[in-house]
């Protein structure tokens, strides 16, 4: 009964789900016999969390350790985009390009990302930084800085 | 047939279902011995209502009767906030704490919410407002009032 | 193992599907012999595409041909509003009324939407504009340009 409650009141089961999931599908995309051997498991993936739980990061894209998503729904990342390590994502959030085939940016090692925030272009998000929910980034975020706002503006930086 | 167009054709049955779920999900919070008997209904609920729908209000949350949500995908509510009677929630909107372990919004009788909006921090939403569609409200609002805009400002204010 | 690896690598795969199913399910709705047969079809419609994949959009809507969906979970459109020819949407958009009851905007063709968007209101979308990824668009856009911002505003306009 422990175990099944445990299911049920942890807060991000679902999050951690997630990060197994997307390791493992990652993995068999390393290499062509791997992709072979792997098939059923990254289509489960697509199906299952692209589609069902709807986070979209494919399972090809670059992302450093201690990466961490919370509850995700919405959240769309493109596969050119690179993530750097303790980086911490939410829900209906968009990583992206701002044009069709344009470059995707690069998230900073431990950046926190708010919920329902836009993050497009050819740009950096410096390390240590925090984009607050509702956010719209279309510019370079300096190192250990807080941006909020539609277009983001920094509001606070560390040095 | 008019039963099957029905499960078509009505607006907001995806709302209807949440709700019953929600309700009978959170009888079986309320003590030891119903968390043990309910344990399958929460499970399901955690699965289907919070994974497969995206509407994720955990069922422990405290909320008003009268309770209404429309769509309800990316929707996201922390289980500290308080939703008073007769709310209206959308879909792609985040009610929670602005930081890791601060205090979640109380939202009060009769407010309606639009889609795709952030409501965030130890703030009071006051009764009968409207917090306009795409809004991220960070500081209180006063009662009978409409807020929009990022962050959200009172446009309109009934006496 | 290639077709297999297409279900995987192709990056619009649930967009298609989609769109395949929005018309089928769309064909259903012509008269009331075939919504007798097409019940199962739209049944599974509601059900898969509108709570499973959480790309709401009835399959009542008036949608003109060329319209393509990317991504889309937490995608919300009124019945009634009005999408032109070659229109792209995106995710954790919402195209609908501003109030109960109310108008819904009308796209005109060739419009491309970004993420994260709101579109409400009696308001046009001029043919050939772009709105840009979390704009929140409350009145009118003309022809050929591209809005940003919340409440977004012009920022070109291509004669």
């Amino acid at each position: 009964m422990m175990k099944a409650d445990f299911l049920v009141n942890k807060k991000n089961t679902k999050g951690l789900l997630f990060i197994i999931l997307f390791r493992v599908s990652q993995f068999f995309t390393k290499n062509l016999i791997l992709k072979i051997i792997g098939l059923p498991i990254r289509v489960f993936y697509k199906f299952f969390v692209e589609w069902v739980l709807g986070i979209e990061i494919p399972d090809t894209t670059c992302v450093g350790e201690g990466f961490k998503v919370l509850h995700g729904q919405g959240l769309v990342v493109n596969n050119n985009a690179l993530i750097g390590k303790y980086v911490t994502l939410r829900h209906n959030t968009t990583i992206g390009n701002s044009k069709s085939g344009g470059k995707s940016p690069v998230i900073g090692d431990n950046v926190v990302v708010g919920a329902n925030t836009v993050i497009i272009g050819e740009i950096n998000i410096g390390e240590n930084s925090i984009v607050g929910a509702g956010s719209v980034v279309i510019k370079d975020v300096p190192p250990n800085s807080i941006v909020v706002g539609n277009p983001a503006r920094v509001v606070k930086k560390n040095n």
